[in-house]
């Protein structure tokens, strides 16, 4: 087992790692930037290295910097934590280089999940499903028409140049390809110089829904079910729960069997993700595997007991796992509580925390590195608090969340707390009714 | 189902039911002393009443005061939490009267397993074990040799008239029974001007284990496995666990089965406690039963993801019990935190909290009333929180409070934070090898 493990992250998920680190006797080098010598990761690691000033691409994305920590403090492996040089290929290389154990994926792993075209290539050879659409660009309307038919309406057309929607054209029906092609590619050409336009499966009334993988070196791999993380502004996520409302048994294990079939194929190692976009035919395909621990991470232990920082540092470790696959026991719902103004479009507000007081009791855990008299920096992810609510069923772990939410004051900076609040009482919500456009027309009432 | 439930209580446990009121969408009314205006019960249940001044005869043990307070805000029940009337007979009855429900047990109820003598009848009528002795006084030293040979050696004398250990004698065969009777005797004369002696069987290296029980209002009841509360100083719990690391499944079924036969024989509703004293060879013997919520229930909730509050709301309100007993999945402990000084005879240190953080992350509940500014009156109970972790086996369990104890900081006032830490490394704790006698012997190692 290792001995000493460098956290290369911030915030609360640097705490998070060195939690674990210690419930299993591991010694914890925190590294940090000079905007962050207050922060709790710096206090309760049993070594701390300050390596350079924000913004991040002087201390946290400073490969050498880190690096060069870890050989002074003696650390034989690196937790990378989410952001930041947790899917760095180049990262994880040197650090086997140095002869440090990077615990996350390999640089192959990590390059190969990490360019979008390269991925999609991998999951269909593995046999798992991927949104159809057409081989690159659309080399005329008859082109057009064919793969529509092959792929099945409704499809959507999408500049190859495009962005903001331009040059973008959902069709649902073949009389309506024609002039969709033509206005689509007026479009784009006036907008973006380019008419190059391909096509993929509209996928209608998606939701992301992810699946959480743990891969050993020994090849095998399990998935520990699903996470429903739909409920996000401009691919952001808010919040997130398991089980997913529009989850049934059959969709479960058709998915987690895609997911572990991935990993297996890829011989992936570590903590994994494997995220989907699910239709509302129940449908699903491959978007993307993120090769390392989520954010959205506690709620999965919550329903399962399962440390999955742990589990990490031990397949790391080159434990293997059992393999079995785990299902959820309980409906735990996690808020991201970031340092914004939801009144006022969400906009940042950093500052210092002059009242902090923590929600507790039972069914509820709270993950943050913020405290009374912490003051946030500007220079990071808003993010200051993960709260999680868990209980035997959705209606009680939202009822939980609400008096959690209720509890929970802090006070010098605007946060999203309020937001969480009036989103657990959107009869949409609380209905499990919700796709990944529901932020689009969510408004705060003001009080 | 109960529209409005005052709390009679104070403290954490106060808080404790507002919290599941609250997640129920039952209104809830505090009330409180005039030491206690900024507590935190006060701050979330929907309304608060006065009820007095300290000392607690004034307020909360000022019954009519209470009953008032109820009328006034029109509540139709009254959750009593530990302590002050929750095993108060003649309150129960007046709420029966005033037709608000109490939520524990009857009047008849409490009289029957208030009294230890009639407990015990009650007990050895329903064939729960009992600790075996002398039927009253010994009438002579013939009749202490009887009873000695029928109820087994090692046995135990003892004053009627007696206590801090005066004419009390462990007998571990025969020969010295001749001896101590007499000198026992005169000791005993000579303190209490009574030499009057009865003898019970003397119960070899004695665990505190306990059985949770729920029982409905249709005459059924259940067990929730045991807790383990064997660390105590002078009759205080300080740190309770489950599964015992003294238990075994068949002591367990056994154990629990006794548990739900007395419940079931005094047709017993609401929740309550079956305590037993359990010696070296496993067999027990039941102590008393406490018919209300125990200060240590967090620890059953968390092994088997079960509201006690919550159950013991809707048993009140007439809903059946599906009559399953529940068995332990994971391991958890409870460390109480007392506003008291470990380094100085645990002399209570009431006071302002001028900073606080809490201790989160996963497998860590913190129940407690207190916040930093807030003032510790010294009119009440010193414990302040109670800190709960809960992880797969009891050596993580164990790891985790230290992580946990580690980071919680209170000051301003002393607490057994550093005696808890201490004692998660004491290697006969960890070992899970301790007695009711623990504490006897355990010294505080200065640092």
């Amino acid at each position: 087992m290792f001995k000493k493990i460098l956290i290369a992250n911030r915030g609360e998920i640097a705490l998070r790692v060195i939690r674990t680190c210690k419930e299993m006797g591991i010694k914890t080098v925190a590294v940090y930037s000079t905007a962050d010598a207050d922060s709790l990761h710096v206090r309760f690691a049993d070594e701390a290295v300050c390596i350079g000033p924000p913004p991040s691409n002087l201390s946290y994305l400073k490969m050498s910097n880190i690096i060069a920590a870890a050989e002074i403090t003696n650390a034989d492996a690196i937790h990378p934590g989410y952001g930041f040089l947790s899917e760095n290929a180049k990262f994880s290389k040197i650090c086997e280089e140095h002869g440090i154990k990077f615990i996350g994926a390999s640089a192959e792993m990590i390059e190969k999940m990490g360019d979008k075209a390269t991925a999609k290539a991998t999951m269909e050879a593995a046999g798992v499903p991927c949104v159809p659409g057409s081989k690159g660009i659309l080399a005329s309307y008859e082109d057009a028409k064919k793969t529509a038919k092959k792929i099945g309406y409704p499809v959507m057309m999408k500049a190859t140049a495009g962005g903001g929607g331009k040059g973008m054209r959902a069709i649902w029906k073949e009389e309506e390809l024609q002039k969709a092609w033509e206005s689509a590619r007026q479009e784009a050409a006036a907008a973006f110089g380019n008419d190059g336009m391909y096509m993929e499966k509209l996928i209608e009334e998606p939701r992301h829904i992810e699946i959480q993988v743990v891969g050993d070196s020994f090849g095998k791999a399990c998935h520990l079910s699903e996470r429903d993380c739909s409920v996000q502004r401009r691919h952001q996520k808010l919040t997130e729960e398991t089980p997913s409302p529009f989850m049934t048994d059959d969709l479960r294990n058709a998915m987690g069997d895609a997911a572990v079939k991935a990993a297996e194929y890829i011989k992936y190692e570590g903590a994994g993700t494997v995220e989907f976009l699910v239709d509302k035919h129940r449908n699903f395909y491959f978007m993307e595997m993120n090769t390392r621990i989520q954010v959205e991470h506690p709620i999965t232990e919550q329903v399962i007991d399962y440390d999955l920082i742990r589990e990490q540092i031990l397949v790391a470790a080159g434990v293997p796992i059992s393999g079995k696959n785990y299902f959820p026991q309980l409906h735990s719902i996690e808020c991201r509580i970031n340092a914004e103004d939801p009144y006022n479009d969400f906009r940042p507000s950093p500052g210092k925390i002059t009242v902090l007081h923590a929600p507790g009791g039972h069914g509820v855990r709270l993950d943050t590195h913020v405290y009374a008299g912490y003051t946030i920096p500007p220079n990071y992810d808003s993010m200051i608090a993960k709260l999680i609510t868990t209980a035997q069923t959705r209606e009680e772990a939202i009822n939980k969340m609400k008096r959690a939410l209720d509890e929970f004051v802090i006070e010098g900076i605007k946060t999203t707390i309020p937001f969480h609040r009036q989103l657990m009482d959107e009869p949409d919500y609380v209905a499990g009714n919700y796709t990944t456009k529901f932020m689009e027309t969510f408004k705060m009432k003001e009080i």
